[in-house]
């Protein structure tokens, strides 16, 4: 292993050096297209530098909830394991931060020297930019950083609060914890882009914000690609000796425990929080973008004013229906032995959704509406804005309720699943798993396509006095309405990997078994610890978490699809200036290089899917491999010992960092190469290649991430089905439920999460390779580079499997 | 479930009026581009009824076959269970044939009401008109009739040649069943279109094309729907008894073994066979479409003479091909003891392809070239014609072996899901194999892509002279070159069920128990049997017709969606004349429709997964459930009871129809719903939605299709690997292998292969349902009538789940 990653570094080095040789000259020639943003009339910038005060109080709301949390108390033995997991995670972290430095150096090689050596923007120009690029890289590793110690915090707290018989306890650690990451993410991303917007100037303002985007989308792919891929090899190991061994879940004797509970941070913390920072801003770039580019320069500033004030609003709405949320929990299972852990979480997401829309549309009223003092365009329109707007927030609180149709444990589907398996075992849970999935896919297919159709439709009445392509506006905005309740989504997201941690700390601390421990909790802590009871919590919480986990994936993967046409828009725009052409008349369906770029499309998302699959099976056949050798269960120790399961988090990083090598380069080379591709060199028609290609991975990505999230979130909670309502752990009936969850593992967090932020790289990415492609200048070389990517590319998908081979891992 | 099928009947009829009521007043308006073929010259008449004779002696040499394979000799103990499984498929084919007939009435209907009523073509015209739709109909029904006599004569003909010692009788056997099926079915759809092109006269021709390839694709969809779940009900619901239980496979005693080897007939060989039918006529009339619309008049006769020409040769080299093989395989293997079964296959593929490939230039050259009389423009081009259509002869033999690379018993993935099942029990096996097929979707998407961009290249060389949209013609002379040895890709797929089948009745003959049966043999057939190495020889015959049913899915996918594209160009041209607007000015990436129409094909093809996967899942729980409760492995009897076994196999029809009808009136009813939505009511931008609908499903299925093909493959072949050659029946490892062999079933012959028909279906029949929608008259009421389709659509697909769930199915 260590010889293959040498290897590797040596083959990603000539890479780069390859990738810099060819697109050197070629930047000399893209130029053009330099997005100079609009000066804020006066009363603007006091609106928004108020609103910036807003976002640093939601920093502090954020950091206030971690302060909260901390104060709940925990046994020691618990905080000891947190602490552990917490440490796992740091080391994982450090090796990650290096990794994305190393990405960094190339990405911030080309961006020095399009605009140093080409455009002349002078050195402090450049350092600028490039500090925005690496801004964005850091925003996103920095918030996964805070969301990970947040969670360690509230892990075992939650752990011990499961002693109390007090489940709105159990329920308030977790979401508190949640709404702290949710928040602060957001305000951070908020803070840095008003930042961009208020104070720098404003020739470099596009392109500081282009910069921070992709440093963001870098920071985030890397981060989804690699923490997906460790945390279900670590999740399947050790599951796995369930069945093998028939030991229960999270027995401190199997060395994968550890590698398992950090991968819940890796995988279900890191990679979404870096994923909703990215989304988030990437998003909010393409609207940004948009509005620059091609609506009527006068209103320019007024719109780009009232998105960010929509944005900032959100915060204090998600924060207000939180609040309104605590007291109507406390109200109703204040005083209560049990309680549904899911209920809360819904009316949380639906309170926030109707207030936002409420929010929405008085807050559009009085800014552009009759008694504002916008332009008359405008206030003709602000009920349209409005409306669409709120088809995207309605959309984040309809799409969770369409998830659980397939996900969650009362649903019919999840049923179906437990029902199949008890007569056809393993082979016919995965079969009904996957048609939950494949359902899933169908009806949320539809959802999107009900919003996005509504959303077209209200474009219709008015926008196109003031834009061209308002459509393709409706849709940015819709996308970015699915983002207003972010604090939130994120918030009932990052519930899962709390509650996940929760059960795990609980057997780990072996806190049943210590001496006289209910008599030292109740003279330290005040109660009297119930063990039963605070299983039981533990185990229907993780359910809710596992629930509410599934219900986010679908939200996000829609923003991509959703916002990624918005970006696909400056790709059209490019063409036109440069081409000199109207785009309408090259992107048709009866131009063969548009089936040309589905067909490449649809292939790439097949490729990614079987290779982040291929790098989990991999690696947990060794982990499996390793923790068989060396678990003991016949000894006197009730622990795994230490260097096992270091051991077990080290094959699971090793898989993880090589998986994410492999899958990027891939993924990146792709992307060079259908843009080099699609230069008109016989012509323009095969301009259409790359647009359709974008099209294409954004389309078959979301029905793949859909399907693999939700027939994932079906085997999972078919599996808590028969373990918490049936209570028929270690049955058969048990066993065929883990083979799909361990199948569904790779499923929804490896796969599905993945397509995101590597949709989002590969529009933002490709909107840089393609300016240069289809630059006149560049055309005639764009073909053999194009062809030397694609080589590269199909090198790389060859070795996704035959260089990630369980033989060749040894 | 009887009173489901009736409430399902009565739904069925109100159904059929709705559609009847809302198109009998839309097929007033719809009419105009009613195709007239061009007249033959007379020494074109002459060459093609030399054709015709060419293809009555392939009738012949299919027939010579038959008797051939009839002459073998066979034990009685197996002619026995050959006829009862033949017996068993008879009831299913005369079940089916009425469901036939069902769906034929309403078809019927319509095309009575369209010419008759409207048209005016008058009584006998009309008839005329039905006959060749009834014609194509029973045509997909009949070959597959003849298909499983063939079948059933070889498959105990094959088992007996096991106990020879003789591989090269075992693999005769087969291929010439095969061989018989597959020269049969072409030279019997070659007669009934060269009949239509020769003497059907010109104004009722082109309608009569229509007609038949409309009755050909209901048929062969009804067929391959229908015959996909019963089989693998059956196959799913024998299979998991092995683990269960611990028999072996087809132990007499499992009451679903008859069931079993009834489905592989009613699966992959009736199925197959109606598809190969279906697909040969569909790709022909869509190029005898292209020809009279799109390329100049004067050219037209030439081209479409060339084209027949091409297709009768093919039965020529396909014949010459088997011979030239045959002789070397006698040479290599004929006395030997042992041999590779994978290689005669290989040889003959490889054969046929490189000699049509010749004889495709050498005829070109005499018929088009410099010394032919046809017109200037062709002289010049008679090279890229040829090249274009060898592109799809080296297609059909290029894409078997990348389909070998991930399913092939010696294939990297086969091994690999082995590997990841001994450590990894099924959970990684499943993974593992979804592996294999994600990347062979990505491998053979990127072959199609190549092809097809060879093809569109050589299009570019003076095509556009004789023809409007040359790359589209070029993409359907691709289809057609797939097909070009067509009879020998349908009979590798024919290997398949005979072997399976062979093995099956090996077992259930008992022969070994049989007293004195050694001698008796010795006596009758005059050579001594040797048990084990016949079980041998057919396990390993087996996994051979395993790899090649599998090559041979890709390419009936592929010419769906590479001869789709051809076939959406009439509508383009329907869009033309009817609105007079230039298509490429609403086709665009631009129009918001098109990427509604990406949405809605990507959650049709999804939903349909869904749908077929769950009436198989359905099926099969309640055939383990009803054999787990009646098998019988105590007592003395050898047999399961014949009531038990049919039960099984009425469980297996009931699931079949129920699954079809849903699933059915679902894609039916979706054409219809997009179709109607297209209707240019605000402004024609809405046409776009269909077209995009089906490239959508044609892109969407293409990926589909490969992936669950090839998992299915791999999985399969893995429990191979494991059975013959590391001879580990009955270990864990072989537990595992075979829940991923039982979840490959629905996958490679359920979904897989029912995308085809579905595909070309849709396409077929959407094109007259968009002509009558986008008619000027009808646009208003198109709108109201596609919404109320949407909604039965809907409402079909909410049944596909909630009425076949398994509670709901008692």
């Amino acid at each position: 292993m260590k010889t293959y990653l040498q290897k590797a570094k040596a083959l990603w080095i000539s890479f780069v050096s390859l990738v810099a040789v060819i697109l050197t000259p070629a930047l000399a020639i893209a130029s053009e297209a330099n997005l100079v943003l609009p000066v804020l009339e006066p009363d603007q910038s006091k609106l928004l530098m108020m609103g910036l005060a807003v976002c640093v109080l939601g920093m502090l709301f954020g950091l206030y909830q971690y302060a909260k949390v901390k104060k709940y108390p925990a046994h020691k033995s618990m905080l000891d394991v947190a602490e552990t997991i917490y440490e796992t995670c740091k080391t994982y972290l450090i090796q990650q931060g290096k990794f994305l430095l190393i990405l960094f150096l190339f990405i911030g090689l080309c961006i020095a020297f399009y605009f140093g050596y080409l455009q002349h923007t002078g050195v402090s120009g450049v350092l600028f930019i490039l500090m925005w690029t690496i801004i964005g890289m850091m925003g996103s590793y920095l918030v996964a950083w805070y969301g990970i110690r947040m969670n360690t915090v509230a892990n075992s707290r939650t752990a011990f609060a499961g002693l109390e018989v007090k489940p709105t306890k159990v329920f308030n650690i977790a979401i508190d914890a949640g709404m702290s990451i949710g928040v602060l993410l957001v305000s951070v991303e908020l803070i840095i882009m008003l930042i961009i917007l208020l104070f720098v100037p404003r020739e470099l303002a596009g392109a500081s914000f282009i910069g921070f985007a992709i440093g963001e989308s870098l920071g985030a792919s890397a981060l989804r690609i690699a923490g997906g891929i460790f945390t279900k090899i670590a999740d399947i190991g050790s599951d796995l000796m369930k069945i093998v061994f028939g030991i229960k879940e999270d027995d401190p004797r199997n060395p994968g425990v550890i590698a398992d509970c950090t991968g819940d941070n890796a995988g279900d913390s890191i990679g979404p929080t870096a994923d909703g920072f990215e989304t988030y801003g990437v998003t909010g770039v393409a609207l940004v973008t948009f509005i620059v580019l091609a609506v009527a320069p006068a209103l320019q500033t007024t719109l780009l004013t009232w998105i960010f004030v929509m944005r900032i609003l959100m915060i204090i709405t998600s924060v207000v229906a939180f609040y309104i949320n605590n007291v109507f929990t406390q109200a109703k299972y204040g005083n209560s032995q049990d309680m549904d852990f899911e209920k809360p979480l819904t009316n949380l997401v639906w309170i926030t959704s109707l207030l936002s829309i409420a929010v929405t549309y008085v807050v559009s009223y009085y800014m552009l509406g009759p008694v504002s003092n916008a332009a008359p365009e405008l206030q003709a329109i602000w009920v349209v804005l409005a409306t669409i707007i709120s088809c995207g927030t309605l959309g984040a609180a309809l799409i969770p309720e369409f998830t659980k149709i397939f996900t969650s444990p009362k649903s019919a589907h999840t049923e179906e699943v437990v029902k199949a398996s008890r007569e056809g075992g393993p082979s016919l849970n995965i079969l009904s798993g996957l048609v939950a999935g494949n359902f899933s896919s169908f009806w949320i297919g539809m959802v999107f396509l009900a919003l996005m159709f509504i959303a077209y439709v209200a474009s219709g009445y008015g926008l196109e006095a003031i834009m061209i392509y308002p459509s393709i506006f409706a849709f940015g905005l819709v996308a970015f309405g699915m983002l207003g309740m972010g604090p939130v989504t994120i918030a009932v997201d990052s519930y899962g990997p709390v509650t996940d941690n929760a059960q795990s700390i609980y057997e780990l601390s072996l806190i049943e078994t210590i001496p006289k421990v209910d008599k030292q909790i109740e003279k330290e802590f005040g109660f009297k610890p119930n063990f039963e009871k605070a299983k039981h919590f533990l185990e229907a919480n993780d359910g809710a978490g596992n629930t509410f986990k599934a219900t986010a994936k679908p939200v996000l993967i829609g923003t991509a699809v959703v916002g990624a046409t918005t970006m696909i828009f400056s790709l059209i725009l490019v063409i036109q200036n440069v081409l000199g052409v109207q785009p309408e008349s090259i992107l048709t369906l009866l131009n063969p290089y548009t089936l040309f770029g589905f067909i490449c499309g649809g292939a790439v998302i097949y490729w990614f899917a079987g290779a982040s699959t291929q790098a989990v099976t991999t690696g947990a056949y060794r982990a499996v491999e390793y923790i068989k050798r060396h678990i003991k269960l016949d000894t006197t120790s009730q622990k795994a010992a230490t260097e096992n399961s270091k051991e077990v988090v080290k094959i699971c990083t090793q898989y993880a960092q090589a998986g994410m090598f492999n899958i990027f380069i891939g993924i990146f080379s792709f992307a060079l190469a259908f843009a080099c591709l699609s230069a008109p060199v016989k012509g323009v028609d095969a301009v259409s290649l790359f647009v359709a290609y974008l099209i294409s991975i954004a389309v078959f990505g979301l029905f793949q991430a859909v399907f693999m999230a939700n027939a994932g979130g079906a085997w999972d909670n078919a599996k808590k089905i028969v373990e918490v309502d049936l209570k028929e752990k270690g049955t058969e009936l048990h066993d065929a439920t883990v083979v799909g969850d361990t199948v569904g593992d790779p499923f929804k967090d490896t796969t599905a999460v993945a397509l995101n932020p590597i949709i989002k790289f590969t529009t933002l990415f490709g909107l840089l390779a393609m300016e240069i492609a289809i630059s006149p200048a560049f055309s005639s070389m764009a073909t053999y580079a194009g062809i030397g990517f694609l080589v590269i590319a199909l090198i790389f998908v060859w070795r996704t499997f035959y260089r990630m081979r369980i033989e060749k891992a040894a």
